[in-house]
């Protein structure tokens, strides 16, 4: 299973809005015989690719998959189908399929007397790249990182304006692996016009990713027809609204959204209690001014904080990725 | 010599000027037979308190000190002498003593025919509870840790000016015993003003800790007589100006002096060059607003920045403390 998982991470940010699925096949004798993840929309499921990666080796074997083998003929076979097809006699999965109109994968597979063993490391795959996908399942939106890259006095910018690194090479390397397994990036109008970001995924030397998210920009105001946003290496979109909500609302198929600033644009969706977890990269210095990382005029007084439970701490170079989820 | 640093740290704060050592004597056999750290000015050094501790099971055996053990009579007789007269057969010591006048200890020793080694995990003694006398030495001021207490997004109230509790109970008992282990805390007219502080070092309880900081306040305002700091618990130091330098000066017996704070006297110090250490406790909130932890307008563009090297990072319940010294 944690193979499976392991696998799945690489349909992240392709199978939108198909959940990054894994799956492992194990022959008669336990030797693992084909791996497979989601494929994009209308191309393969996890299932089929692991089957097709292990040919004949499948019969009498086991399928060990993150989620529950859907049932239901959409562009792609069902995948219990496929399963039985192969001649599998045994599939263990982590998380059953709450979506009604694809779930009864296990039962159709059990029917056929397939030895079927449901919630295997089920916690432990909720919280991996199935997350996403159970969010917007569970919530009808997508799941939101907010991203801070900051002094240790929460700056993001000095008083002159230069911003440009406060984090380090290993905290950039990081944020560009991330953004090339999500589905979008937002920010307002104010960086975009500021800053004429790229907003793409990109390797340390430059050259772009495989996977490109789209960017969202939030705001009134124009994005200039010279602006890099619309060099056309990814989707750009428009949305003049200052309410997150119209903003997730126009991203039906996005399971993760990464929501980069500037500062009033993070406050909004703190403030909409539309943030799932933050990530805060911390660089070590000190600028005692200059634009701090969050504007939330909706906080006056301690009371009122946005309060978080701390889930991870990472060194990242001289940087530390300190990761929060809402309380 | 592991006994000797943590037996040490309970000089700290106490011994000043002197610096924290700590001893332990082994018996001919290797047995732990005493241990001692440095009493207050004019009372027994380190050597001596575990000498006596040891009493007739010295004779014959071991002494292993953090420091060079002292030459010179001020005070106190040499405690090289003590240890001859206890009837040591061999001494180790980790840092050679700097100072010229109470040097010579080791050479004393060896002439009376004791074995003395010097070095002994001399790296590491040095980061322990001698570093801040080491540091007085070296640069004849004290060592000086500045603290910030904030959200993620490094604010330290909310904009109504409400700050109390932004962090939690497990690092506000850390700062009280830390407190215990200083000379001073500096903190400037406005949080005197404003917050009306104790700056005591306290047990959870309430109750005060055995050592009590002096508290030093700077800035050309008064500070009221029904201010708690003139309730005589600590001795109070008004230092009507806004140099640190002066700060610094009118505490020539300190070795470890904590600045707490408001955000424009740690801008003061770091402009000034004069932190060597920041701690950095970090609340899981954010704030969006309200005051950021430190004000410095000497920095105006990114470049410019106070850098720092992260040393520590430790989980006091749900905040996090961050320690960094200047690059
Ligand atoms: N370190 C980091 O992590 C990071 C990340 C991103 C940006 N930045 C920095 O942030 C700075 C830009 O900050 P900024 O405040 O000018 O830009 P911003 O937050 O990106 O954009 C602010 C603008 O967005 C629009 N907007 C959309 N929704 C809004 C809402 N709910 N509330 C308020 N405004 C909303 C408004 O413009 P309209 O009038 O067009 O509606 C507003 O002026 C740059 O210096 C950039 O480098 C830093
Ligand atoms: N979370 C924390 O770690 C923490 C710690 C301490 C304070 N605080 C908060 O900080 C707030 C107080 O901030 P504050 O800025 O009013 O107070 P502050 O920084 O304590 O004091 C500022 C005042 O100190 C004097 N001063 C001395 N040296 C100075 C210098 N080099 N530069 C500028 N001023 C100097 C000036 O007053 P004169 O006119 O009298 O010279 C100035 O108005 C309170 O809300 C308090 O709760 C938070």
């Amino acid at each position: 299973m944690r193979r499976a998982v392991v696998a799945s991470a690489d349909a992240l940010g392709v199978s939108s809005p198909n959940p990054a699925v894994g799956a492992v096949i194990l022959d008669a004798a336990g030797d693992v015989v084909g791996v497979g993840h989601t494929q994009p929309p209308g191309q393969a499921h996890a299932e089929v690719m692991a089957l097709r990666d292990a040919g004949d080796r499948a019969r009498g074997g086991t399928a060990v998959v993150t989620l529950e083998p859907c049932n239901h003929t959409g562009r792609t076979g069902p995948c219990a189908q496929a399963l039985l097809d192969a001649g599998v006699s045994a599939v263990h999965y982590a998380v059953a399929d709450p979506n009604p109109s694809a779930a009864g994968g296990a039962q159709t597979l059990r029917a056929a007397g397939v030895a079927v063993t449901g919630g295997v490391l089920e916690a432990q795959v909720r919280r991996g790249p199935l997350r996403y996908w159970l969010h917007r399942q569970r919530y009808d939106r997508p799941f939101v990182t907010a991203k801070i890259a900051a002094t240790v006095d929460g700056r993001i910018a000095a008083p002159d304006g230069t911003s440009q690194w406060i984090t380090g090479p290993a905290s950039r390397e990081h944020a560009h692996r991330q953004r090339a397994r999500l589905d979008a990036i937002v920010i307002g109008t104010g960086t975009a016009l500021t800053d004429d970001p790229s907003l793409t995924a990109r390797y340390p030397d430059g050259t772009l990713r495989g996977h490109q998210p789209a960017r969202v920009v939030m705001g009134h105001r124009d994005v200039p027809a010279a602006a890099t946003l619309r060099d056309g290496v990814a989707p750009l979109l428009c949305v003049r609204s200052h309410d997150p909500h119209a903003v997730l609302a126009a991203l039906p198929d996005a399971l993760h959204v990464l929501v980069e600033g500037g500062p009033a644009i993070i406050g909004a969706f703190l403030a909409a209690g539309l943030v799932d977890e933050v990530q805060a990269y911390q660089a070590p210095m000190v600028l005692g001014g200059g634009r701090g990382a969050v504007d939330d005029e909706s906080v006056a007084t301690l009371p009122n904080a946005h309060r978080f439970r701390r889930t991870a701490v990472e060194e990242l170079g001289d940087d530390l990725l300190i990761v929060f989820v809402p309380r």
